[in-house]
């Protein structure tokens, strides 16, 4: 509390100094009023280059990204230019904004996303658009005093019911846009003065302006770097699965290492944060992927569901993996002797863990089936079952000298710290917890590879050729966990 | 194989009979389509049943989604009929169909989220008209031949850059619509071949009937049931810390009971994956939740971002739990005699945490600081002191007479299971798992109480009254985990 009061004390000292100088030629108010304008000033420029820094950083990290904004703005110039040129721009009048007006809407960053949103947007125009005509042409004949209680009620009803379709999960998840653009349609089309005649040469224009602006959009989504959602979804998949491996491996070493924690690899062992968040992207991203044509090594009918069961079980793992890193950062820690007795076992399942993953990784990456991941799990079960075994051998052989033997030595080595004499079942503690907690990793990598082989079942990925002649074991046979 | 051989045999020898019978009056060719027709109709109309029967659900389960409907109807059928009126119609013109846009387009479930696209919508017109209106100007001035490369360039450029920012996340968390909406804008008012003296009056009457829309959407989302997305967002957060709270006890009763597993007891455990999941659902809450202006008991500026660290303490506290359910449910248990030793003290300190729980539950509802949270937390930690000597003692108390004494008994009794000779640290390993597991819970809880206690100094709750006369113990001292 003194030496906050005294360091005020002080800058109010030099803030008078400060100003005096500054201000002397200029008038009390008006220098108080300017020193006030360019410290806003320099505010508003530090957030805006702050951002600008930021934006520089995403354009870096992903060029993609810069590349999909100069396509939104070429598709605009294009579609605004071919408006703007008189001939053209006669011949559909006033209508040419709905061509500009679905490129800004539609484009998007995937070009399933831009297909979702142009199927919907076309399909809702339309069946809006024949249902508003046909209701303009009940109500037309029902007389002008009955003409707007028809509209609004039909308006009413068709708008309660699209807006709530788009609550049921099954239906926002493919035709949300699609609703949307129903509901505005309809209103428009019902708020339209016009004649029934006059209606359908309009709905032809719109219908027309807006296949051009949709075309637009596909054709430059998919002609310059397309970013297909399946391929990010493929990619985020694989890439998790890379930093699950790397986190689990980045905790072990943490654990088992002798000196200090490198800055690397506690960056390393954070990745398993990502798997932990990407639900959200990994649904949206499964969302799009299904209305993107054949594309690449991706068929139409790709089986993107399993993607997010894989996903689920990677976070599963990643659960595990939490609690392990929180476990690896508490306080209280066995004893080094301890931890260098099962150090190489709980690293051997710690490093077939990760094999298994990587397999895994190398399969889905060039989606050919693994022709060893059958030998790789095995491995890993063995190791893990080794670690048990270690485990359970602990208290015969190793257990009682702790108790007894070490003691003495750490005391006296130790000072205070011996004096505590922690009980036995302490001491041993966070290194059972550690091993348990490998244990169950072991487990949940055994349902990653399940669904990544359902996956291989569902897609029929091929065998991968490796140069090995004839294996006579099958690679296909589902892996019974741990 | 042999089963669904027959089975398929047995039906290809019934479909024959069922359908002879039917089709004996008509022709082969029509009945096999008249058929197919049926069961095509028959599918559809199981596939729209189910939908309605979900959207019943759906409906019961939260009767203000129809609510929302009903709104939406009603908003749309008055800015119809509103522009229907022919004095109105023919002052606005075509004009019109932008305010019945606006009102589909702007009308969100929460308050919030409408007065955000509502606010963007208006700011980022005005923004991209004037724009507009000034590169048209400057435009106009070139000449006829450098007009269109002027508006082509202005175009890419400033929608490129609009796109852009989309991706820079402090953007796109508050200003993702207005930056369509402008990149919207300014493409129509550039492609719109108008002079810049039309223009102004175009770009007046678009305001202006923007302005209607919004001001009617704001009205009606907020007299009629309002749903706001603060309320929402703070319901959730203690409506997920009671979900967490249940889940702790039905783990908890569910390892140390006798009987067998209840249903509702299983459902109660499940809880937890509501909260591992819900953090698209908070952020975009507390996204909209800013926007919302003072209303119940929530100000302007209520620290909506500190509800966003009480959801990541939950989900912290969420991965213990899910990790302690899989020890539960795992096959592989302690002994009965050592799960009574440790029944009491682990059921005490869980419910001890989840009374802490459950007193933070009724600090958020009420919005009222807590005077006992300290007693409460200071339980907790006790109880979980006491569980930890538990641990402590258990070689030196019981630990011997397990390995020894109960090994006999055992292997009488259970004859084969006995033979084994589990280890006796494997026969603690599960217990030693789930204590150090509620002690890590009750760790994380302790992160919780510090999250809300910050709540509660930003939000500045008042300090409840519950009859106790004058309090002599600081009600806010940072509670430092356990």
């Amino acid at each position: 509390m003194a030496k906050k009061a005294s360091s005020r004390l002080e800058w109010r000292i030099n803030v008078p100094d400060g100003t005096s100088k500054v201000l002397e030629p200029e008038s009390g108010a008006v220098g108080k009023i300017w020193v006030g304008l360019k410290g806003c000033m320099g505010i508003i420029v530090l957030k805006v280059w702050r951002v600008l820094e930021n934006a520089w950083h995403i354009g870096v990290a992903d060029p993609r990204k810069v590349i999909h904004c100069i396509k939104v703005g070429l598709a605009l110039s294009i579609v605004s230019l071919f408006y703007y040129m008189r001939p053209l721009y006669d011949d559909f009048g006033g209508n040419a904004m709905w061509a500009v007006m679905t490129v800004v809407v539609v484009f998007e960053y995937t070009v399933g996303a831009t297909f979702y949103k142009c199927i919907n947007r076309v399909i809702a125009t339309f069946l809006a658009g024949a249902l508003g005509v046909g209701i303009h042409l009940v109500a037309e004949q029902s007389g002008d005093q009955l003409k707007p209680i028809i509209l609004g009620i039909s308006v009413f009803l068709f708008a309660s019911a699209a807006t709530f379709s788009r609550f049921i999960p099954s239906v926002k998840a493919r035709f949300d846009y699609g609703a949307m653009i129903f509901i505005l349609t309809f209103s428009l089309v019902s708020v339209s003065g016009y004649r029934v005649v006059e209606l359908f040469e309009l709905a032809h224009l719109r219908l027309s302006t807006i296949a051009i602006g949709t075309s637009l959009c596909i054709l430059v989504t998919m002609l310059f770097c397309p970013v297909w959602a399946g391929c990010e979804l493929h990619h985020l998949i694989h890439q998790n699965m890379e930093k699950l491996a790397d986190s689990l491996d980045g905790c072990v070493t943490e654990y088992f290492k002798e000196n200090g924690t490198e800055k690397d690899l506690n960056k390393k062992m954070q990745g398993y944060k990502c798997v932990l968040n990407s639900k959200a992207a990994e649904e949206s991203m499964a969302n799009f992927a299904r209305w993107e044509p054949t594309h690449g090594r991706f068929n139409f009918r790709h089986p993107w569901k399993q993607y997010l069961k894989i996903g689920a079980s990677l976070r599963n793992c990643a659960y595990c993996i939490e609690t392990l890193n929180s476990c690896i950062s508490s306080e209280i820690q066995a004893p080094p002797c301890l931890r260098k007795h099962f150090s190489n076992k709980c690293m051997k399942a710690s490093s077939y863990s990760i094999n298994v993953l990587k397999e895994l990784v190398i399969t889905i990456v060039k989606m050919k089936k693994s022709s060893n991941i059958d030998v790789k799990v095995a491995e890993m079960n063995f190791a893990v079952e080794e670690l048990e075994d270690a485990l359970k051998s602990l208290p015969t052989t190793h257990f009682i000298a702790t108790t007894t033997g070490e003691e003495s030595t750490k005391a006296k080595a130790e000072g205070v710290e011996g004096s505590e004499h922690p009980s036995p079942i302490m001491k041993v503690l966070p290194l059972v917890k550690v091993v348990s907690l490998m244990v169950e990793i072991a487990t949940r990598i055994g349902g990653v590879v399940n669904a990544v082989e359902e996956l291989a079942r569902l897609a029929e990925f091929k065998a991968a050729k490796d140069g090995k002649p004839k294996q006579n074991q099958p690679t296909d046979k589902p892996v019974a966990g741990h």
